[in-house]
């Protein structure tokens, strides 16, 4: 049996390993375009803000780790088409091009970096001191320019996970941060209204935040600066004179190699996947960033998530080798540390809800890490969105400091989405409490126990009384 | 509608609250034996180290607070019978003995500390420096002998949850601990590979632990400690002489009320109650330490605990009035800070789930909190429990530093089980992941598949092969 994973991020090396650990028979090669195999790419701004020591440390696993797990890793390999019917992978290699043969398949490409309609921005790149930044190559640029260059000022155009995260890596750096958001506010993801909390964190460690802001031009300066950043918003124009301009706007999939043999695709132009990861050409199977996800609430849709990549990875390793599994479903969980702020979301928001059909309401209540007797209690502000119609659980917000446990909080609400759970029975689960750490109804039950009294206390009082009256 | 509690702790203050949410209009009495209504007795510990200021800021409401919510709260009224088919309840009050019509009787009296068999140990009582402490008063009682005795040696009877903590809180006052232990091991709630490394913590922190040590007569003593305690172990004999003793050996439920009045009693000698906190006596519920515990896993059980005396007692308020609410149902999920640990532990042990009729296995395994890389990454240790017969999740328990989010990832585990999760599902969760707070993987799914790998992974090679050669 021989397995090609295309790609050597976390797709394309879940998928490697979970064949290796079913069939250590099995022969396995993982082809990757550059040189930096299962690096954690999420782990980048953390290196930019000089907290992670060596990128090096980056990597989830060294290229011996692989190659003790039994995995061919060949590194500056470029998979440039799959020949479908005659299961080969044509490759370019150092050593020239190739092919590969295969029994079967995993495509991991991945995705690549948006680059927004901004004039002049095609023609600026890393040595003008303008950086997209996703590989490790990109962070290797950007390091360099910050270390030969010194900005004193820089513009990051995006205030989505990754932008807030270098919002704060190169704050930690001593630059001073301009950042730019088209959206009306930052952290588009959660509700403006704790995107607003993010906002005031971002302010009050001198980021300069401009919201419903849009670059239009960025070109190169012949003055102090190295560049000039052109932008239209609420307020009209505005122009910001920097040294360095970091654009993360987000991501779209990598499928030039899956739709040029025959692959079709699906929401944001992601290579459609079944939930056992086949592609709909024999013997090939793909996951992560490149293709489409399953959501639990809304079906198919495109969620690029590192968390996913490994799940999806695995799924198509085992199915690759003739297996049965299953992609169990995405709820879009996800978490970010904005300086001394951490902020996490799981399931739907109000407005995606109401779309994919529910009648949804939010409820937004506050309450303490833990018993408020206890020094060091912290605010945590929940946002719990419910169905009004059936009383199910849809989704939760939250936003507290660092320390308050926020990670794993949403982690209770994203395993009580998983099972379905109703609002009201969130209240009913046996979570831990002693006073340092918690409080007997935990801050996750007293935000749905606030959502229940507000959308279903009307309802339990009536049917108190109809029983009563029976 | 006249509905009366007795007990002014976690059970007959819940159901009390959730009277009056349901049914405004609803009379609402509450009479406890003592002055301190709504006190979180699991906060007492953090109170005699004194990083709680006062022990007023105990109180989870104030008597203001529920009076305000529509209580009549009668304080130094002792509930001393039940006229059950007159629906009376006799009560001494300062002001004399007098009878309380209701309509619906919620009892909610707890437990009461056990007094272990040690010769001597009768005859003392606060004013020798011998101290049992579960109320309020007993707290003023230890904190006064504390402020005028000063002791520089204390002996704690009991190394459970709150022995531990008493541990923490008297070293904290820089008292010499002597902490002497039955059983084989500190905190036998978990395994011993696990209560090993909290007693190691007590050690690190000064405290002289003793296990497998009973202690067996203590006696005024007339040399310059006021107390000498006398003990066996697998080391002979023992002898401490100390200047005070604090005996926190576990609790039994106080049931004499509702035994006089007829009810009948199960495990542990708790007042037998049906899930919908019902006793058999008519119009009489009870909830909280004094009753038996519905367990998801091992049925009827007694596990007393706050949580589940405030999820009982909420019950049992609307249920007095009519309604139709069940008990979900006890994890027996717990949580403790010993030191710079946090130790958490939910569902079934090995020994426990093996009494129970499951084939269950125990597969512990260690990984970091957050992303290596990440500054401050800390190890966590968990066991994770499967039954190997239907590979469903059993128990896990957890240990590491604070910081750590311990208590929220036991949380996961509690939710996982309260849906009948297998082991092998766990991974499937879409749970949260920034590097400086979890990992792709976090290391509850890495717990969950270090026992998939040891215990079902013959299972998934011999099901790929059988696939194959279909």
């Amino acid at each position: 049996m021989r397995l090609i994973a295309v790609g050597g991020s976390d797709a394309g090396i879940s998928a490697a390993l979970r064949a290796r650990e079913l069939d250590p028979t099995a022969e396995v090669t993982v082809v990757l375009a550059d040189e930096y195999p299962n690096f954690s790419i999420c782990g980048i701004p953390y290196y930019v803000s000089g907290e992670v020591g060596h990128w090096r440390n980056l990597a989830h696993r060294t290229l011996d780790d692989l190659c003790d797990a039994g995995l061919d890793v060949r590194v500056n390999t470029r998979a440039v088409g799959i020949d479908v019917s005659g299961r080969r992978l044509l490759v370019d290699a150092p050593d020239g091009r190739s092919e590969l043969p295969y029994d079967a398949l995993v495509v991991g490409t991945g995705a690549v970096p948006v680059r927004p309609p901004v004039t002049g921005l095609d023609a600026l790149g890393p040595t003008d001191g303008v950086h997209l930044l996703h590989t490790i190559g990109d962070t290797l640029a950007l390091t360099a320019d910050l270390d030969s260059h010194r900005p004193s000022r820089a513009l990051i155009v995006g205030a989505g996970y990754v932008g807030l995260e270098m919002a704060e890596g190169l704050t930690a750096r001593g630059i001073d941060v301009v950042q730019v958001e088209a959206l009306p506010e930052v952290l588009p993801t959660v509700d403006p209204t704790l995107g607003a909390v993010v906002r005031e964190e971002l302010t009050r460690h001198g980021v300069e935040v401009h919201t419903a802001t849009t670059v239009t031009e960025v070109t190169a300066s012949d003055g102090p600066t190295r560049l000039s950043v052109h932008a239209t918003g609420a307020n009209g124009q505005a122009r910001w004179d920097v040294d360095l301009v970091l654009v993360v706007v987000g991501v779209r999939p990598d499928t030039e190699l899956l739709v040029a043999a025959g692959a079709t695709t699906g929401p944001r132009g992601a290579v459609s996947v079944e939930r056992d990861m086949s592609t709909g050409l024999p013997g090939v199977w793909a996951a992560g960033d490149c293709v489409t996800t399953h959501h639990r609430l809304l079906g198919l849709t495109y969620l690029p998530l590192g968390t996913t990549a490994h799940k999806q990875g695995r799924v198509a390793g085992e199915n690759a080798l003739g297996g049965s599994a299953v992609y169990p479903g995405s709820l879009g969980t996800q978490v970010v540390k904005v300086f001394d702020l951490v902020i996490a979301r799981t399931g739907l928001r109000d407005s995606e809800a109401a779309e994919a059909g529910f009648a949804p309401a939010t409820v937004q209540s506050t309450g303490d890490d833990h018993k408020a007797y206890y020094p060091g209690a912290k605010p945590v502000t929940i946002r719990v969105i419910g169905d009004t119609a059936t009383g199910r659980l849809l989704g939760a917000q939250l936003v507290g400091t660092l320390g308050a446990e926020i990670a794993k909080r949403v982690d209770v609400y994203a395993t009580a989405l998983t099972h379905e759970m109703r609002v009201a029975d969130v209240d009913g689960l046996d979570l831990s409490y002693t006073p340092p750490l918690g409080s007997p109804w935990d801050v996750v039950q007293t935000a749905t126990m606030a959502w229940v009294r507000e959308h279903d206390l009307d309802r339990q009082r009536a049917a108190l009384t109809s029983r009563r009256t029976e």
